[in-house]
């Protein structure tokens, strides 16, 4: 039993307010009461609030979120709905503060069994800076990009949780200039600063989800970072793009952010020029004010601010199901690197290095090019929340480890 | 109950002799007995093995074979031992033969639950035909082409059984000459002849699977049709390769057939020159002498050898792990297109008819550059038996279906 000395249960100040709840698994380390027993907990304040003893309904009590994100938009927004009353009917504090557990004593565990994983490439400033970085003498943009939502399947299997170590990914690489690939510990690790979205609601072979349909699809976000091995990405990625540049690990935040909780974040869109075709043109505002927030060993490295992307997440599911392909509960796709104009808000680091030429300096001196093993990277991100305070998606951080001896 | 007049229940001739054995998952249709309930079968002869009553154990009582693939090479083997005991010792043809189900009364269904899903480009000749066609001026195979086996990954949600139809996808492509894009039906429907591989035993985050332990993960394999909007593609790839031009439909074979039903089909493998790294040296000989067909409405277009791959399954699944990244049970990875160097064996209308240049004509006299509607695609396979005889990977086929009309 955790005492509780305000109702709600929430610090002044805490980005983990009654307007955000987030969800999420967690369980009890051993050897406490019921530990190791993974369960479906909303964050508030500095506490996860058991959803279980609380709810008749055995679909709190399962390992991942999956059983309630197949359940749907009604069962979400009930649920929001009454953990809201819970948490702020001063009637329900006795009857409910025994289930808040401070969150400092829980394990998070990956939130969702991962379906499908489709990476997209939607910020406007970050394709320019890869395209001028790549061929500084042509167009930046290729001249699909201002059409449709380029994008591609990354690993589902290797989508882990925030907090899981890193270790450097051995491959093939062509140094500049050889003729001939080596073998060995990447030597270009990166970043991706990025925005996940999670689908709850599947959708059948055949049936494109309409632009209109996002929110009845879609329960919420997360923050990403999809771990870029660049010169293994380099050597490998003609003609059918990335594969163990990207397939070694993808990290996502513990806590998934219903779309409910961002009410007060949707924004119109950046503008788009030429107008999308019919299938992609926006029918509700679904940009999202996101400010990002990157730090490399505690210094804060980028900015990335959300709202200037190109192409928003009504148009991405509406674009990935355009073709007819189905979707399943747990399926997760992420916005690509978020990038915003100025160089401070770059979201990778061979944008903030201009491909490794002008070093970063963290707060220790020291500088980067790319990631050093030891070195932990961590993503956090805040959003103006529907009671005028600032809610908070939670982190997502990791940690370089050496990579294992070449075979 | 079903009248089995010989021992083993195998008609002279029948592909699907006890050397073969391969292993899905069936039910039987409404009204009959246990009508719906899926659970694994075993095909010889003209029948189904029902597994389930015969073995006293709940994993083949399974609406998928993931449990039994989980479990190993030592459960796998030992099963198929079994078997092949329970079909030809005479001793047991009474207490068998109740179990036997012609194959024509059941219905076949997806055998696994598709993980992960990969999608290589083994083919030589494949790689430097689809070279020709789109780079006629220069060097048809990539710098990279013989240091790696090129993949990328699929969308694992969108995998189905052989028999379901394919609906025609939408999506944009650019007409050629045009400034913009267009929205509908592609145009340029293709297939591509694979041969796919089932994992069976995973492998942890971090760890490598050193090539000589491919038979200690994979179980078997599939053939694959890997269904492909040219078009599409053409547009939405660059630069981060096929997407919503392949994401609609990859059909696979309701058999998984053992590897170890293919010892006698195992060959050395096309030389390789430069010689590989050392992680992708070849500790044995996994390539594989399957006899591929690819029939088009009843007219056989193709017959490509499955021999003459230049990188091999062992290769592949070495490779898709060396970065580190974890594999599952059930997941699927596919060769690329099969193609040999004939002309007559090339595994895809993009090569049949040379980018439609040379279309081809059907047994009723009508042409065909790309897929029409109504068109149905046969692929089967079959390789030497232990036996002497030849056995069957069994069959995958598809009927296009017109595109939905546009939103």
């Amino acid at each position: 039993m955790n005492a509780v000395d305000r109702w709600p249960p929430v610090p002044d100040g805490s980005p983990f307010g009654v307007a955000n709840l987030p969800f999420g698994i967690f369980s009890q380390p051993e050897p406490a009461a019921r530990g190791g027993f993974r369960r479906i907990g909303v964050a508030v304040g500095d506490n996860v609030l058991d959803l279980s003893p609380l709810f008749g309904d055995d679909c709190f009590a399962a390992p991942t979120l999956d059983g309630f994100l197949a359940r749907g938009r009604r069962m979400w927004s009930g649920t929001r709905a009454r953990i809201t009353e819970l948490l702020t009917d001063p009637h329900y504090q006795g009857a409910v503060s025994p289930h808040l557990l401070p969150r400092s004593e829980v394990v998070l565990h990956l939130p969702f069994t991962v379906a499908d994983y489709v990476d997209f490439y939607c910020s406007l400033d970050h394709a320019s800076n890869v395209g001028r970085i790549f061929r500084p003498d042509a167009e930046p943009l290729l001249p699909n990009w201002r059409h449709l939502p380029v994008g591609y399947h990354g690993r589902a299997g290797t989508v882990v949780v925030s907090g899981t170590p890193v270790v450097r990914p051995s491959g093939q690489r062509r140094p500049p200039g050889a003729e001939t690939p080596m073998f060995g510990p990447s030597v270009r690790l990166d970043i991706e600063a990025e925005v996940g979205f999670v689908v709850g609601v599947g959708s059948p072979l055949g049936e494109p989800v309409p632009i209109e349909a996002f929110a009845d699809h879609v329960f919420g976000v997360v923050l990403l970072n999809d771990w870029s091995a660049r010169d293994i990405q380099a050597w490998e990625s003609q003609p059918l793009g990335p594969f163990l540049g990207k397939s070694f690990a993808t990290s996502i935040s513990p806590w998934v952010v219903p779309l409910e909780a961002l009410a007060a974040a949707r924004v119109k869109g950046r503008a788009q020029d030429p107008a999308p075709l019919p299938y992609l043109r926006r029918t509700e505002p679904w940009a999202l004010d996101l400010s990002i927030e990157v730090a490399l060993n505690g210094t804060v490295v980028s900015r990335p601010p959300f709202a200037t992307m190109y192409w928003t997440p009504d148009q991405m599911l509406a674009h990935l199901t355009v073709n007819g392909a189905s979707t399943r509960t747990g399926d997760l796709y992420g916005s690509g690197t978020v990038s915003g104009p100025d160089p401070s808000q770059r979201g990778s680091l061979i944008e903030l290095t201009w491909n490794g030429t002008e070093p970063l300096v963290l707060a220790d001196g020291s500088t980067r090019s790319f990631l050093e093993d030891g070195d932990t990277v961590t993503m956090s991100a805040t959003a103006p929340a529907a009671d005028g305070t600032r809610l908070t998606l939670g982190e997502v951080t990791g940690t370089i480890h050496p990579a294992r001896p070449t075979p």
